[in-house]
């Protein structure tokens, strides 16, 4: 049994680690090439700063993400997904496909 | 742009409807065929009656679950994914593969 999980269920230990309303989105962030705190948070659902570093800091407790300094003195990172925080892709790929099919007025990937 | 959406973003659109620690394993569980309240708390992750009760409530007013009266006084309902909620299971298919890959300890489809 994985420690801190809630059941040895893989659904229920990703859903441990990604399940809100936020993680995900910054995932898809990443995918799509943002790095930096001012481009996570110019995005149009507007994540607060405070989460925004949380997740952050879980991702890279998870080894989802990993980051580099680009600037010091105050020093600043960027952030890139890891091999296994690239292959979240499937799981926001599925839901983007299911969004698409179900929700009305949702982008279609090329539009966003 | 959908009502009372983040944004238009399908990912984000989603998360709006399931983007917590549990809506989705009230999903899973229907898709292995669970079917009343009893048999969701049985699960392992041993969710809250509270928690059971909001989540079905949403998903049934999503058309992602429909739910049929099995008793009369007091009245008790059998719970099934509608054909939209079915669709789901994309999404924790593409969950269960990365969790099964990258998280240590998680059980195989056939062993849950």
């Amino acid at each position: 049994m994985p420690k801190h999980k809630r059941s040895p269920c893989p659904a229920s230990c990703v859903l441990d680690i990604l399940g809100d309303k936020w993680t995900l989105l910054v995932v898809r962030d990443l995918l799509l090439g943002k790095s930096t705190y001012k481009e996570f948070q110019d995005s149009p659902e507007g994540i607060p700063t405070n989460i925004l570093a949380d997740r952050l800091k879980r991702l890279e407790s998870e080894k989802i993400v990993s980051k580099n300094p680009y600037q010091q003195k105050p020093v600043r990172y960027t952030y890139q997904l890891t091999r296994k925080g690239k292959e979240l892709s499937t799981v926001i790929k599925a839901m983007v496909k299911w969004g698409n099919k179900h929700i009305p007025g949702t982008l279609k990937p090329g539009e966003i």
